[in-house]
């Protein structure tokens, strides 16, 4: 089949808004706070609740489609042909639980393997992000510009922070040759701030879900997306991402893969 | 003389949006930006002015105060005695190049070198925090509880990148042992996230004018402000600070002081 992706997009943006209302909502409320994998890796009752909800929009809307989503209420997959939907219900739970701030929710939508959208929620401020390959990048419903093609030196670069502590794959070093790190503890926020041309790029260990969403929409704004090695994100496992302007990608692969 | 931290708060915030008005115009215009003490030590046009600004005002309504202030126009001092007023008129300036956003501007007065009132301004958001020992906390109007005393293991902590990057004094593994390092290019923004309670700590190496207005502030939110050595703060001289709850504070010195 074949999205007519401005209609996904009025889809998922009042898919979000309703999120970010049910998600306000429950901040008012007791927060039921669990550990996954290890002490830093959280999960709420309200991601759960958001994936519910996201998953039950998507089925009745896209049927056919298969859904992969952060908190294990949604369908397993194993390929990518076909419509799928990448779904975290709450990016950045840390975030969430620490400082009701700075954390997302995201959708991201890939046909066969391809970039079809990505939408990212900054739930405390009301913002929207979208795009995709046939859909011109928004705030709202700003338009933003193409990213600006600026060399490492001349930006900012968030990074994960054990890699930027460890100096792993000379993230630390890398940091250190551009204007400077941030590191905001949510994909989400980064992606964004990539689009919004406040960043050149973002290094890290990320989940299918995390990647997804920010990578449909700054591939059609002028940013590359790979792996250390160059070669494209398999969006069926975790793995290590670089997200930056062309001039910066490039140079950020230089000095992962030496010595 | 006795300050009167009421009017001096009508005062600050007066000043303060004036500032806020003044740059919102100025960042409508072409921006000029040199560097300092190194590529990554920026000043605009737009510091320069709001400098200019802040200090006409400070000195028409206490003529008797010493201003320290980040951009040179300011009066030198070598005394802490009197009242002294500390700015910084664009604090973030690497962020407010690149990202228009993420930058504060900041006000830090002192009586014989002891915190009488603080404020931070984040100029997009239009967030003022201000407070002091006789001033309790408050975001805008709305008053701010205390700072529970977590431990380093349940709370963000804000770091410096080089520190992180390079285990400077242990950083990178003391942010390892918290619940995540985050870094925002900002001692203001830094100072805004441990008042609101969603930091609890804040290690970097400050100027008189990046510590003094968050540390009138947080000091009287139950927050402990030191040098890695539990040294008071020196407001002379630029150096090492550990803003934190106790408990993170004493876990952060302890392991600063290891080997």
């Amino acid at each position: 089949m074949t999205v007519d992706v401005y209609a996904l997009h009025a889809q998922v943006s009042a898919w979000l808004r309703a999120s970010r209302k049910n998600i306000l909502k429950l901040m008012a409320e007791p927060l039921y706070v669990a550990t996954k994998s290890n002490r830093n890796d959280l999960v709420t009752n309200v991601d759960k609740q958001n994936q519910v909800f996201l998953t039950n929009q998507i089925k009745a809307a896209y049927p056919e489609a298969h859904i992969e989503g952060e908190e294990g209420t949604a369908d397993k997959i194993d390929r990518l042909d076909g419509l799928v939907f990448f779904v975290d219900p709450i990016d950045g739970t840390m975030n969430f639980v620490k400082q009701q701030a700075h954390f997302a929710v995201m959708i991201g939508v890939y046909q066969d393997g391809k970039p079809v959208y990505g939408a990212l929620m900054n739930v405390m401020r009301n913002e929207i992000i979208a795009g995709g390959p046939a859909l011109p990048a928004r705030l709202n419903d700003a338009l933003l510009p193409a990213v600006p093609d600026l060399d490492l030196a001349d930006g900012l670069l968030g990074v994960n922070g054990p890699m930027h502590a460890k100096n792993r794959l000379h993230v630390g070093d890398i940091a250190m040759a551009s204007s400077g790190a941030r590191m905001s503890g949510s994909a989400g926020m980064e992606f964004m701030e990539i689009a919004l041309g406040h960043q050149i790029g973002y290094i890290s260990y990320l989940k299918p879900w995390d990647v997804a969403p920010g990578m449909a929409i700054v591939s059609g704004m002028g940013v590359v997306v790979t792996r250390p090695d160059g070669q494209a994100i398999d969006l069926l496992q975790p793995g290590l991402v670089v997200a930056a302007t062309p001039k910066a990608h490039a140079e950020i692969l230089k000095q992962m893969q030496a010595d």
